[in-house]
């Protein structure tokens, strides 16, 4: 057998891995690799035990040919998303099914030291065994805020200001960490898994505690220069608005439809600002509007308003087919959906929105994870030593890590720091 | 020698078409075909003459390497640009030097009818002989509008709803006709010849008649779900704006800062809007501001506001690195450059801002015609009947068309109805 190169073994993975099963000739066809350097990676990936044969189809022609599918123990990542107003850390497995999940409030106001998070990586690796253990192949982390040349990171939600946080905790670690943004995390969650699978021009948007969209375009996603693009919280939305933002400009998008501003703008209106609700959530302002509060009615009112006019300048620009909508949004969904909708309609040529599907995200609230995991996957495919780990033979076996029973965190009433397995 | 494979052909003079002169081992880089295709590929282009030798390069180690050039004479295009006040239609030649010119009002407020660009075409046409019509390989139309599947072309300017203009010309005259949006004309004219040159993030925004924006992203084009990304001019830039657009909505942003509504509010706030000055012409309101004009520095602050805010939220979505500015912009750069800079800096987070160009363009008018001839060169290589015409052998001789003095059309006082060589 000749030498296997790795461009051989990242190919036929990284087919693999956007897809449950394939045969060999689905995989030639992905990779464009020729035929027969497709078998020979497939039968070291086999010999390996990092491919599985899984069953067999009948051809036509009588030729038999095999079902493959990685192997779902083949190797492990620890992942973590630092989205929202909690940290979020799990192991995935090798084809990114959530196992172990740790789960901590993030608190506002302050900043997020690299401890904390290193902290939730140990809960999170404390139950596995040595074996399990020689099975990670990498840290993948989806993280909110603007990126810098040299990998720092700004967010003002963590209070952090061109914070390394890759190279601090690949100092903690082991492991190589890969750091990709929140946004670019749920849209290519989206796009393996979700809704846009297969959909070469949409936008994933997301209003929950921040406001970010993340863009496909014939089928490629949009970093921009800085890998910045698709800032759609900061976009100044009203120059008129009086409403500050926590960027230090007024009229953001963000201070007027954020989550945090909803519930900001109802206490206000209400005349509670001074005695504020304990607990109030955007989800309590939804149930509002629906019995029929007018503050609530006015409050979803100028948020709908906003964000489907914001929206319907990325259908202008971007001529998208499909908008999905995640975060917070989801659970607005019979509110949102036709005010957006029509506010786009209202503010865009007829043939922008003939063809316009605007959906709202199936993928619930481990988007960020499963989208880290992949990206930490697909990076790991870069590294010849961890895709030399992924290869590790079968021999050097190790028990699994069992699915276990993982609650929801947000169907739990009490969510902060608590390990939910 | 083996058999010449079209895919050679069209790479090689794909490779050729960006570069004004290349060597063998250049060519081979760029098109990433083997050596020897590359060779077998040259020597039958050398043979028919579509290709010359202009010089010879040393290299370190002794070997000569020739300097390759396309022939400028292999082959003419027939090209129209139906952007703005005029039609334009030019011969061009192989590389995109523009010959014969004619150039005509597109009257306002009816219909523009095939016929009338037939009448065009066969302006440029009358000076041919017949060895050079026989090199007439394709035409090319540049053209604004909304594209719909099965080729219809929606263009409130020019009157139009579903026109099939491409069907329309193919039926008049005996060569394949290549429509682009003037938008994407313009912008791969920026790229193959202009600022856009190896810049990978990039965006033309042209305001004059119209208002448009062409976006390159990651070194790709951004076309959209049905090729209609890019629309400027009728994003709903102020909601409680009065002014009313051509489209029938309110609030558009080519309804504040579009070359004939900028003379609009003018004529408005001087109060002379039922006694238009004939002729008056966005330059007019430029040159009237450096003077002082207080109606002209209230309409000017008030479109570049608007610009420059629309431009924010470009850069936002899409964090570019260049913006080109072009048509009418280019002879308002001293006015609305800084505003335009600093209505973004106001409205986006500063490090979108930071690293971020704003330039006019220097293709000048002749931008639509190089673009269409561009992409009717590109398109021509998959057809193979005109690539085979490309590659007619150079003992069919003929007279070059000769490079004559065009006058620019923007650089006379009577520019209707006349044929400028």
């Amino acid at each position: 057998m000749p030498k296997i190169a790795d461009q051989w073994l990242h190919k036929v993975l990284d087919a693999m891995h956007q897809r449950r099963t394939a045969t060999r000739a689905q995989i030639v066809q992905a990779t464009k690799l020729n035929p027969a350097s497709v078998s020979h990676a497939l039968q070291y990936l086999l010999e390996r035990g990092t491919i599985l044969k899984v069953g067999e189809l009948q051809s036509k022609a009588g030729r038999r040919r095999d079902v493959l599918t990685l192997n779902a123990e083949a190797g492990y990542f620890v992942v973590a998303d630092l989205e929202g107003a909690h940290m979020c850390f799990a192991i995935t497995n090798f084809v990114g099914d959530i196992r172990y999940r740790w789960e901590e409030d993030i608190k506002v106001g302050r900043t997020l030291e690299v401890k904390e998070i290193c902290d939730g990586i140990q809960m999170v690796l404390r139950g596995l065994t040595d074996a399990q253990r020689s099975r990670l192949l990498a840290i993948g982390i989806s993280c909110p805020g603007i990126w810098h040349k040299g990998g720092g990171v700004t967010a003002f939600n963590l209070g952090w200001r061109k914070m390394p946080l890759a190279s601090n905790l690949e100092a903690n670690f082991d492991l190589p960490v890969y750091l990709e943004h929140s946004t670019r995390c749920a849209i290519m969650a989206e796009r393996w898994l979700g809704l846009g699978q297969n959909v070469r021009n949409f936008a994933f948007v997301t209003v929950g505690y921040g406001v970010g969209v993340g863009i496909f375009s014939n089928g490629r996603f949009v970093g921009g220069r800085d890998k910045m693009a698709g800032e759609l919280g900061h976009i100044t939305i009203d120059p008129a608005a009086r409403d500050l933002c926590r960027c230090g400009k007024t009229g953001c998008l963000e201070a007027i439809v954020s989550s945090p501003n909803v519930v900001r703008q109802y206490l206000e209106l209400s005349g509670q600002e001074h005695q504020p609700i304990v607990g109030l959530r955007v989800g309590d302002i939804f149930d509002r509007y629906k019995a029929g509060d007018p503050y609530a009615a006015q409050v979803i009112n100028r948020a709908s308003k906003y964000l489907g006019l914001a929206l319907s300048y990325l259908v202008n620009f971007l001529n998208p087919e499909l908008i999905i909508l995640g975060d917070d949004l989801v659970g607005g969904e019979d509110i949102f959906l036709p005010r957006i909708r029509s506010e786009i309609e209202a503010n865009s040529l007829p043939d922008f929105v003939e063809n316009l599907e605007i959906r709202v995200s199936r993928l619930g609230h481990d988007i960020g994870l499963k989208g880290a995991a992949s990206f930490a996957f697909r990076n790991s495919l870069n590294n010849a030593a961890v895709l030399q780990k992924m290869c590790r033979p079968a021999v050097e076996s190790h028990e699994p890590i069992e699915a276990q029973d993982v609650a929801s965190p947000h169907s739990t009433s009490s969510r902060s720091g608590s390990a939910l397995v």
